[in-house]
């Protein structure tokens, strides 16, 4: 029975497979569809109903290029706290709160990105945003473990300014929003830089067909990592007819090691996961893995320098703070969560590419100065 | 030959067993001797040479009850970084840093405790101590990733206010030094209860015998968990006893859980491990691990509301910034090893008596009370 | 609300604890109490209703002492998966399909306890049994990966000669029957010693109270670890009296190191936990780890040379292969799950003293000799 | 200082990319070259000096397909232990003997695959093989824990008969040698097949400049995994133009699932990783997560119904059971530790189109066909 169905559903897939192939998605984001499964209505995580994102974005004189980004899963996740679990590709970078995320299985605080140096203060905003909501926290309720992950935008910030304050935080939680939002160098996103290109935040989303349960995928990456010469899109090896053009500019005064050396420049990754279907923590941690897979398939290989951390969480599988659990039946169909694995994949490499193909050119700190990806030129290599 | 060489060894241990019960090793913190080995010379963390610890404490009008503790392994640990592991009994709670710590194998900052509203702004401070001592972070050199672990002290203390502030926690650090120093509720463990008691700053060390290598390994806990019935000394149930003794005090006011109750009463415990002997990453997650043994000994079980997180390192085993591995060839005697492993059980159960015994009543928040352990009483249960 | 309710709770807990130590609950195996909660019927893994027990006993000649145990967690595991996880807390050892458990969840295969080099025929008898069961496997149906864990038993026996052979396993797996059954050394116990006396298979159980859930927790340990100067019985160092006397006879033919030594000596210990509380993997998890805690309860300190291996399974939180998950709502008041942690706690230290209890003197290969505990002389020790 | 080398350094690696990229590199195993370093003499695990490998294949009547294959670090590795480290990508599968391998940090045993219900015979003759060399193990000496890793061939093989026997694992053991060996459906990967095309074994090397050390990293695969429709090979997606093309047959006798389902189709990969560059145990980890980001690259993403276990080791950096580490100081260069990972993620990708680019067509049981990947076709649609 189960295997009659299932050959349904592998036919379904193929049909799928050959459809989607052909051209780009309506509501892509990126000019290259990369995958199988259609994107969602802005390609985003926010296509994960309930979930919204905000920015903050510190662009101040001749140094300052830094900023914040939050993901938020739903409206009250202090009391409606969302299944969810982490994952360690390479742990050179931070992701506070993941202790208590993989204790508990669920995700209570929003999910909060910014430069290195930032995350004490950005903590501190977090705990000042729920206390805020929840004025009951730490006096007869209990208290907060922020989830704040980094990438290092040394680069070209002034990264020892600490520029996002706490109060900055507050106010772009409180902004946080549904539907589209902005990419490439803002937010958290701004001073980074991946594949020796400007980059920062990337998103994408999938949809499942019906048949293997309907499902979205959304993904929210912010992109400081990779090398020049690895950069892979779709499979294609641009980086290496890239590897000597455009390379970001370091005066000697930046006293900076060139492109492709160190932690500055391997940066980090940092990778949230949203859906809606119904999984529960150990099923998660499987589908904050994939996103290693989408990853590799740009060509990255997660360098020593490199903070590769990734967050998942379902919308639907929940855990009341007043007790018990809800949300429909676990899905434990085996094609199901291999085709919500094969989005993962999908979303996460899609994300990093509109990371890339969102970002602009920007100067910074000590007069260092990151290009864009040159779209049309990467356009053509791609047809070739 | 190993064999022979173990055998007498192993009398050896058997003759220090015999001695060891007899009576109160001078020096020895506590009035009840833990384990078989005997204690340093301050029965502290201080006792592995260079380690430094500080504290800061808050105690202002009726309801500031907080601080924090910092320990420093060596006194230049951003360029002389000091192989180390971490291990989650429960992770109710958090570390920050433990990601790049289980990724490089090594420390290269302070560990600092305090409470779990606090964590941003002592992350914060540890930053600007840091970037005070080596104004090249973030500039021309890496970025660090502070390592703050907490526990909850909102039962008495105004734990919303975060009144450690970035600030102190440079002047703390700028403080610490080797020797004997406070332990008790002070510092970090200003407002903390164990065991339905007042508890906190927790330290122990224990000295193997030259043919075991001469090591010291030391502990310092921040002890905030367990409930009163639970609670064993040396082995006796001496919280039988007390069950209905001294039990904190919470007027109604205070809107609070009787004793024994949720993550405020159920807490947490942070334990860092110190060694001089020559361990490496994979080594120490296993000197780690059995800080949970020696947690076992004192009748607690790790309650599903505790942040049992633990740390361990050795000052003799360093990653220059400059390149290379340092260090005397790494320790791979079994027996050797064996009695590291049995002086951290005995050293973390005796740090926690350590916490019970040094603190004292205080009274913060809504008219909360902690009553200390009752010295006298428990050595006369202990007697029988 | 919840506050309320949980203060009846502690106070509940509070009286239990005030009976729990006043005297030997009907129904115990040994002969001193360990902990607050009353054991079930027959103090046995079994009392966690469709559990199952079977041994294989090899003595045989001079030098054979082995055997194998097996622990069946209902009627037809292979289609009634039960939640299950598993700990590692020193892995020199085997315990094999637990990448399997941890993937997915559960346990689908009988978990069967033998000597270290009998891994593989033993191994191969599961798969026998399960095929004898089940005629597609393999054919239409998936393939099963064993659960095979093990102690090394070669001071007292032939293990070379891996004298459990697969059809061994096939006859003890359909012996496998519910209610009580034989503990020491016998199964895969035969050959065992812990804390340098004859050891082996130990077990107990631990019910909570209705108003916690009424859930009963079984633990059944294949005891092999410990030096004898370590050995506590409910906190009281018998071991440190004990630490000359009734030790292990080596004679020179046998090669061997002198108690206390090696991984002969220091063994390991295998502790299988079951529990009708529906609780999933990741909860479970934590069961398992809290196994560690009743160990060192004991005066473990889990050597270098200890395989200490752990797995833990839900009997009412099911993932039929038909698909779907069934079961009550998972157990999520903290509360009872704490109850549940301290009565794995418990169980494991009570079963490794029964292991010890009921295990008798014993000779084997090469004249070695292991005595039983003196269990009179202990007494006396503990009534001190 | 560093950062000078370090510029240098990654000129270099841009001139060898601009090299790599034009031809096929002489001695390379597979018609596409794979990434930017050189592959060995051999193109294959036994690159790396010390290592050897055998195979025993089981091709019987109609319907036994399969086999084992061993891979063995050095001439002794009971004596002369080697770093390692494993890794799961996803457990659905086993690979024994990996929680010692863990625990202690090194490999002290052949790695030996072979099919899912043959583990338990391959384990007992690895004992068998490793008694008959050490005649002390069980005696004198320490007892071994097989590392035994399997997939699963029931889908063209009679795998409940278990045809891989003890002697044919010594006779294969025996017969281990250094220098080239047969690839494709032989051995352990008698009856595979991945991205729905006939399978099994793979190997690929590379080899590092002189200046990142000149070292040398060798994979070995049993390729048993992925769907059709995902199948890339150097990033071009071959799968989606060939998904309704030579897919497997299974007569209706068979009662199997049509291609692409279940556990049986989605299978597994093992992927084991050897190099001579002086890694321990910490870093052969962060390699073995590599091999993830190599899979990743030919499409595959990892089903639920796959085990996807790697193990790594390194056979410079060793722990000779006569005590202590031998070896050259550990590597610890960022840019060459970078420069390992990239080349594991090449010889990953390389050694899976190995194993697709050496079977044969290959009929079994019950009349299944599996295709060999049609390599005229591949390459045709690898120029476009």
């Amino acid at each position: 029975m189960r295997l009659a169905n299932s050959a349904r559903m592998r036919r379904l897939i193929a049909f799928v497979i050959a459809l989607a192939c052909c051209a780009l998605p309506a509501g892509a984001r990126t000019p290259v569809p990369i995958g199988t499964f259609p994107p969602g209505a802005v390609d985003g995580i926010t296509d994960v109903a309930g979930v919204r994102v905000a920015h903050v974005t510190k662009v101040e004189g001749t140094s300052v290029r830094t900023g914040a980004t939050g993901i938020i899963a739903n409206d009250d996740t202090w009391n409606q706290r969302v299944a969810a679990a982490t994952y360690v590709l390479n742990g050179n970078g931070e992701m506070t709160g993941a202790h208590w995320v993989d204790q508990s299985g669920f995700l209570e605080v929003p999910v909060v990105l910014t430069n290195t140096l930032n995350v004490g203060r950005v903590d501190d905003g977090v705990v000042s945003w729920l206390i805020g909501k929840h004025p009951q926290i730490g006096v007869r309720e209990d208290v907060p473990l922020p989830v704040v992950a980094e990438c290092d935008d040394q680069g070209i910030n002034d990264i020892q300014g600490r520029h996002v304050y706490a109060e900055d935080v507050v106010a772009m939680l409180d902004a946080a929003k549904p539907g589209d939002f902005l990419r490439g160098n803002v937010g958290a996103g701004t001073g980074m830089r991946a594949f020796g290109f400007a980059a920062g935040i990337g998103s994408a989303s999938r949809v499942l067909p019906a048949q293997l349960g309907g499902y979205t995928v959304g993904v929210l990456v912010n992109a400081n990592t990779g090398s020049r010469g690895e950069l892979r899109i779709d499979g294609v090896p641009v980086g290496r007819a890239l590897v000597n053009e455009l390379l970001p500019i370091y005066p000697r005064s930046a006293g900076y090691a060139p492109p492709d050396h160190g932690r500055a420049a391997d940066g980090s990754v940092i990778i949230v996961v949203a859906t809606d279907a119904p999984l529960d923590h150990t099923r998660l941690r499987d589908v904050a893995k994939r996103a290693s897979m989408g990853l590799a398939r740009t060509g990255a290989t997660s360098h020593v320098s490199s903070g590769d951390l990734f967050i998942a969480f379902s919308t639907t599988h929940r855990y009341p703070r007043a007790g018990g659990i809800t949300g429909p039946p676990l899905e434990s169909d085996e094609d199901r969560i291999d085709a919500l694995f094969a989005a993962t994949v999908e979303a996460t490499e899609s994300a990093i590419d509109d990371a890339l193909f969102s970002a602009h050119d920007v100067s910074g700190r000590a007069g260092v100065k990151y290009f864009a990806l040159p779209r049309e030129r990467v356009l053509t290599l791609l047809k070739r």
